[in-house]
């Protein structure tokens, strides 16, 4: 889906943002950026700012008019913090993502407005909806590339679905082997009289409960035991 | 749970990016920033870039060490992007804020390292988890204060729970006035031969999956009959 969105920044005054919101759009592997009649561009500071987004800013189509920039998108949506006298339909970023997914084979275009003043009424009214970054409603105003990178980044994560499944270096221990390891601790406790077993009171419930909560893996395991048999070599021997 | 969530910046080497990521949690209603050994500040290019977060800014705690800034909190994260010898758990920003919420009554603190090598191994192993924000896997690297930007818009997601209802400036329109209208757009058409009582095909179905679509209030079913009228005046007078 990432390769349907176009990110149209609207007479942006400063390079730096259009550097700092190629940079967000390169991070979260959009590459779609149109410029309307930028106030500085091409510009070393946009290029700076860009940093790994280099391909993105280089890529920029600069146009004079709106209409250029969306003529060929099926969804333009704005992305605003105003509010206006006739409300427009608004989705928080995470809805607009949602929306934008199952709108499959669209394309669509995302516009961020000027940075002191938005986009003027005629351009959001040019718009299906109204992207809304909910925020402190005593002070709501993103930078512009931050709120780039915002829609940027829960477009991507919508593009992945599912967080990705847990790396780990080790295999899970198995409950023979935990509960191996239990006992093995269980033994150790008993015989160096840390534990009475016949007032074990809930000393083994709390290590079980400690335990149970790391998910040990097998290195761990084996880690722990060589402790135990450390600590008491004879109880080792025997488990 | 905003005032229990502490942003930690290690080693941060340009005061501009301290004063983005102080404008970044203004706008998500964040307070708590504390510098571990910033290069420079305070700098008049951080209160530049921090624009209407120059009270973060202001209240921002200067330390010489990481413990410093962690030692009274409950939970430590890092933001990480590294892949590292032995993993550590690892939470996306969303996963992260929905655990700090659950997280009642503790104070948290989230790391992030410097803007050219992040944070070294013995910062991140003082941490329960590391946070990654999922992102193109061949430039995956946000600009710091952006990362922040993230990760304070994930915990004022969850802070504010639902996203707001929908603001309207109109009743919608009930059943009866939507039916109103319809009957009066068919009379309408089949009065200026546009449609074919006796032979009408699929029109007025798909006018009407046409105008169910778009959720009408009062004001529009008025107008809409008022466009009605003003083409046809009999029809507007029978209906």
């Amino acid at each position: 889906m990432l390769d349907r969105m176009r990110i149209v920044l609207v007479e942006t005054s400063h390079p730096g943002n259009i550097g700092a919101a190629a940079r967000a759009m390169k991070t979260m592997s959009l590459t779609d950026l149109v410029l309307v009649r930028p106030k500085r561009f091409p510009d070393p500071q946009s290029f700076w700012r860009a940093a790994g987004g280099t391909d993105v800013l280089e890529g920029a189509r600069v146009v004079e008019t709106l209409e250029e920039a969306i003529n060929d998108c099926h969804w333009v949506v704005a992305t605003s913090a105003r509010l206006r006298r006739i409300p427009w339909p608004v989705l928080t970023p995470q809805a607009f993502a949602d929306a934008a997914r199952a709108r499959e084979g669209q394309k669509i275009a995302v516009l961020f407005g000027r940075e002191d003043k938005g986009l003027n009424n005629d351009e959001l009214q040019a718009c299906h909806c109204h992207v809304e970054i909910p925020g402190n409603p005593e002070y709501p105003v993103l930078n512009l590339a931050m709120a780039v990178q915002v829609v940027a980044y829960e477009l991507y994560q919508r593009h992945i679905g599912e967080p990705p499944p847990l790396v780990w270096d080790r295999p899970p221990a198995t409950t023979t082997e935990f509960e191996g390891f239990l006992g093995h601790l269980e033994s150790v406790l008993v015989n160096s009289a840390f534990l009475n077993p016949g007032s074990p009171g809930q000393t083994m419930t709390r290590l079980r409960r400690l335990f149970t909560r790391v998910d040990l893996d097998i290195t761990e395991v084996a880690m722990l035991r060589g402790v135990l048999t450390q600590l008491d070599p004879g109880e080792g021997d025997r488990n």
